[in-house]
C-alpha cells in the first residue's frame, strides 16, 4: 500500500534497539485520513469473505479496525487486555506474550459479541512473533466462529509471526512488509 | 444526538451497581456507523473553533476520537494509561484516578505531539467525575496549547465531573446526558 509505505519512509524511526517507531501516525498519535484508506484496503482485500465482525486488539488496533469495520458494514470488538470490571464474567480469555513490553497478558472477549458461525476478520497494527494475532484467532476458534483472515498495518517479515500464522492455515494481509531493520536501515519485503 | 439516544435506551444494562453498561455498542464491541456520526456530530459542534489535534485516551475514546479527527481533518492524538518501552522520554505525564478500577494511573503523551498554540479538542466516551478530562486538559496546558473543548459521548449528569470542568472554564458538549440511573431506569437529562 503505496500511502502507507511512503508515510513509514517520511515518519518511521528505527530506535537503535531495533524497534521500529512510527507513533507520529500509527500508535500515539493517528492519521486519520490514513486510518480510512487503510479500512478501505483491508475491505477491498476481504471483500466476498462474508465477513460478520472485525476483531481487534487495544489499543492500536482500534482505529485501523473500527475504519475496516465502517467500510465493510460490520461491527467492531476489541480485546482487553486485563479484565475490567465491567466484565467480570461470561468471557473468552487467552494468555498472550509481549515480547516488547516482556510480560504475559489475559486477552478478552465477552462472549455475547461472538456467535458459533461467525466470519472474523482480524486486525492489528503490528505483526512481529504473531502472538497476539494467534490469541485473537483462539478466541475466534473457542466461540465456534472462523477466522476469515487477518488484516496488519505493518509486518515485521524478518520475525516469524507471519510464517508461523500461514504454516497454521491463516490467511494473512499485511499492507506494508519490512524486510529489514538492520543498521537503522528500513528495507520493504515485497509487499502482496 | 438522537441516534445514540436511541442505541443507549436500546442496548444499554444498568447495572446493579449503578455502572452502565454500553459495551455492545461503544467500549467492547463498537458500531462504526454510529461512531462515524458522533465525529460528525463533534465535527459540526466545533467547527470555527480552529482546532489542530483532538486529543484522547485509551482505550475507547480511540473510535471516537479517530471520526471526529477524521472530520476535523486533524491528527488524533492518544494518551497511554501507562509508559511504554517505545516511550520512555520527553513526555507528558499526569496523574488520573480511575473511580471504576479504582486505581491511579500515570497517562502520558509525547512532547512532540502538542506544540505551544494548538488549540486541542478533548473526546471521551464517559464523563463520570471528570478525572480523565482534567489529566488530559492539563497536558495540553502543559505543553503551552489550549483546550477548544471536551467534546463527551455519554455523561452520567448526576455525577459532578460536567460541573467541575465547566466551573474550571471549559466548554464541555455531552451527545448524551444521563440524569439518573436509579432503580434501574435511565432517565435522560434536557441535552444540549
Amino acid at each position: 500500500m503505496r500511502l502507507l509505505r511512503d508515510k513509514v519512509i517520511q515518519e518511521g524511526i528505527v530506535l537503535p534497539s531495533g524497534v521500529l517507531k512510527v507513533d507520529s501516525f500509527l500508535n500515539h498519535q493517528m492519521d486519520p485520513v490514513l486510518m480510512r484508506e487503510v479500512g478501505r484496503e483491508f475491505s477491498r482485500r476481504f471483500e466476498g469473505e462474508g465477513i460478520t465482525k472485525v476483531l481487534t486488539i487495544e489499543s492500536s488496533g482500534i482505529a485501523p479496525g473500527i475504519m475496516t469495520a465502517l467500510e465493510l458494514g460490520v461491527p467492531l470488538i476489541f480485546a482487553r487486555k486485563q479484565k475490567s470490571l465491567t466484565l467480570t464474567e461470561d468471557i473468552y480469555v487467552e494468555q498472550v506474550y509481549s515480547f516488547t513490553k516482556r510480560v504475559t497478558s489475559d486477552i478478552t472477549v465477552s462472549r455475547k459479541f461472538i456467535a458459533p458461525g461467525e466470519r472474523v476478520l482480524i486486525v492489528d497494527d503490528f505483526l512481529a512473533n504473531g502472538e497476539a494475532a494467534f490469541g485473537l484467532a483462539r478466541i475466534v476458534e473457542q466461540a465456534g466462529a472462523s477466522v476469515a483472515g487477518i488484516g496488519i498495518v505493518i509486518e515485521k517479515a524478518f520475525q516469524p509471526g507471519g510464517s508461523r500464522l500461514q504454516e497454521a492455515g491463516y490467511r494473512v494481509d499485511s499492507l506494508v512488509r519490512i524486510a529489514s531493520l538492520a543498521d537503522g536501515q528500513i528495507v520493504f519485503a515485497d509487499e502482496s
